[in-house]
């Protein structure tokens, strides 16, 4: 903060803008607020925190903001996990918590016009109520659609429907400078100028802010089945995912859980699924399909087709869950960070690698890990290559070389760092160290050309 | 060009990069060079084709013409519709006819790498031997993935699978300043950093130049059927289409003719859709509904239950075509913008609003057509709102006028100037004229943060 400014003027100013009962400073700062779900890192506690209530008072704020130095971090429902919503101490830490409004369902052109603040559970059950869906389902419904802006979040059903930039259409947004934009609108595509939608999308809060939120609505086919297949070899589930997105049954859930995931997950999920001894024992993985239809009969006639497919390809047994079963073992993968964090993990990390590098990205992490005296263990989604991680290793060196190792590995196999929690805080090293620099320093003119003061979420992607 | 190097002197350089036999200059340069399909503006003479083979001769190309400050516009096959590939005086155009090549369909991770030249329809003809479909399909299938790259071209199966920017994922591409950067890859997400594929993509060849596009491909169906449905009033047509999109039928084309432009197609193609006089005397327009199934028996079931929702929705009658006839109103749907160039049209353009907004958009635009003397006809993309209208206007400022008018119409009504042919040279002004100042600023930003010599396509998108 410049010197000619006082915390105190500052405070005046941000609290002329949110009104007095929504700003907070000092000890009126909970915990809450001074960070996400990031294992590692710890708390900032930030200077001031505000809830705005508009789009007008947010972009008030980024002018005061720019105007004072003063870093600002967006905040959603802070289910990050890169900690892309973890204040700078001293910092702005806005809160989207009263901006959660849906503020329309069209049933026309099927699109919902949400606030940041809104949560997923709470849009999906609004969507439910019109026959539609926004089908982006990271694992933490509590998350925000602001949040999942930010970071680009994807999900389970990402094999069928895409990731947040393939179901956001429009934004309007804050920019640092303090103006208001629109971009996109409920239209499904622009060739009008740079995409600017896109550009904001993944850029985890440090290009402009989004104040609201235009996103693509599907029809929602009401039958759905799951199928469960444990594989002998990692190896034969892999080489399975190509076969079964080939046949055209269009999985809209297309899941790997190793061995050691699904005990632990079935374990604290109290879940039955059937499975014997025998294979449990030997099966070195599973894989998890979902399959929907508008129709019961066609969707029972692909199930038994999927059945005929994986076990051609391997399976060694075929399960067929009922309801209640199946959407226990999908809330078990969904809480899978809740696993791996409750068992001591020290990370979580979600490398993307193409799905048939996923064998040998395994492989290579597993010794990576076997060398460094770690442990990696995981599931992931078998349809994007993407690998999710936990990652046990106490010492905070010797797990920055197991990452960046990890990271180089995957990068190396023509994938990227994150698929979907984002750089953040906390894997922007590794990131600065192995991205192009090339590609860093465009990245790093293309924030300027947006935030030339620097004030929105300094330290995350860069330094 | 600086005075310190001579024409001469500077196609030394690009002729050292390229090799002699593949730098034009002077006569040597055809007519084809110096135009695209644009229907305004006429022919611009470059100074200078180069046909590199490589990326690495791209960049060389870029740095060189940055060092000298030479404008660059880049052409795959030509056949954009706003003059993106429309060289400037004296600059250097580069052809890429020579890096045509489609370096391999990828089966496992269902992707595709080509070298932008590569048109649609060999890409077709290879993804076809593999059981695989690259989904893009705008009407000129003549046309180069690099160019669709640029404008981010859509096309009829747009409905179902998105524009381009969803089916790319990942470039290689040459920066002005010289560099090769490789984003994304063959992976379907990524939340490392910018998304700079996403920013490229649609930027009309002024950030960077792709040198090698990773297409996603899917599988390719196999049983597909053509409805035609007549409709008394076109808000019967827009009325329909989120009730047969919530359906859950999922139809891959879904298209609206109107009554002048279904005669003159069907005139110029010879086609015999069996549609009796007294339907097509008082039809204001079709709804052309497309499906495709893995299963032949679904299809059917499909093709029935949507005969029976149109027919509820107020169609006059329900053809389910032949094979033949299926495939010829497709085409001469393809070819409407040749039918309208032949019949004389002064331009052709591609607005975009939200699809419950087509009618108002349309009555208001013939209102203006009228008031100025002119005519509007036209078919369009019904499932998306993306209204192409042939423009009949001779007088260059009535056609300014009545264009800038019409835009503005589609902007207020929440749409955008373009929804897949581009901004170009030719709709530039109004653009400029109309777009949200604080937005321009920032892409022009961007621009610079990209190309700080400006030379990339200059003229194209800004001034």
């Amino acid at each position: 903060m410049p010197a000619s400014a006082t915390h105190g003027d500052v405070a005046t100013k941000f609290s002329e803008t949110v009104g007095v009962g929504n700003l907070l400073t000092g000890d009126a700062i909970t915990e809450d607020y001074c960070h996400d779900e990031a294992l590692t890192g710890g708390l900032r506690r930030p200077g001031f925190v505000a809830k705005p209530a508009t789009a007008e008072q947010v972009a008030a704020l980024l002018a005061t903001a720019s105007e004072h130095g003063i870093s600002v971090t967006a905040r959603g429902s802070g289910s990050g996990l890169s900690a892309g919503a973890r204040p700078r101490d001293g910092g702005l830490l806005i809160s989207f918590e009263h901006m959660n409004a849906v503020l329309e369902i069209d049933t026309e052109n099927h699109v919902a016009v949400v606030q940041p603040g809104v949560t997923l559970s709470e849009l999906d059950e609004r969507t439910a109520a019109a026959g539609l869906a926004y089908t982006v389902y990271p694992g933490e419904l509590s998350a925000s659609v602001g949040g999942n802006v930010g970071t680009n979040a994807g999900g389970m059903r990402a094999v069928k429907y895409g990731v947040t930039r393939n179901n956001v259409l429009g934004l309007q947004a804050a920019l640092p400078t303090g103006e208001l934009i629109r971009t996109g609108g409920r239209i499904s595509k622009v060739s009008s100028g740079y995409d600017l939608t896109q550009l904001i999308i993944g850029s985890e809060g440090t290009l402009a802010l989004a104040t609201e939120v235009t996103v693509k609505l599907v029809p929602r086919l009401t039958h759905g089945a799951t199928v469960l297949a444990p594989f002998e070899h990692f190896e034969a589930v892999v080489a399975a995912v190509p076969k079964i997105i080939g046949s055209g049954l269009g999985p809209n859930i297309l899941e790997y859980i190793d061995n050691l995931t699904m005990a632990a997950i079935t374990h604290s999920a109290e879940l039955q699924l059937g499975v014997p001894d025998a294979i449990r024992d030997t099966a070195e993985a599973y894989l998890v399909v979902a399959l929907e239809n508008r129709d019961a009969d066609r969707l029972e006639g692909d199930v038994e087709t999927l059945g005929e497919l994986v076990t051609e390809l391997g399976a060694m047994e075929v399960y067929v869950l009922d309801g209640p079963s199946a959407r226990k073992l999908i809330e078990a993968r969904e809480k899978a960070f809740w696993t791996a964090k409750a068992a001591g993990a020290n990370d979580v990390i979600d490398v993307i690698v193409p799905r048939t590098a996923m064998p040998e990205f395994l492989t290579k992490s597993r010794e990576i890990a076997t060398e460094t005296g770690s442990g990696v263990i995981g599931c992931g989604h078998a349809g994007d290559g993407n690998v999710h991680l936990a990652v046990f290793q106490a010492d905070d060196d010797k797990r920055h070389d197991l990452l960046h190792r990890i990271f180089e590995t995957g990068m190396a196999l023509g994938g990227a760092i994150s698929g979907e929690h984002g750089i953040g805080r906390e894997k922007k090293a590794h990131f600065l160290a192995l991205e192009d620099p090339a590609k860093l320093e465009l990245m790093r003119r293309i924030k300027q050309s947006f935030d030339p003061a620097g004030v929105l979420n300094p330290g995350v992607i860069f330094d």
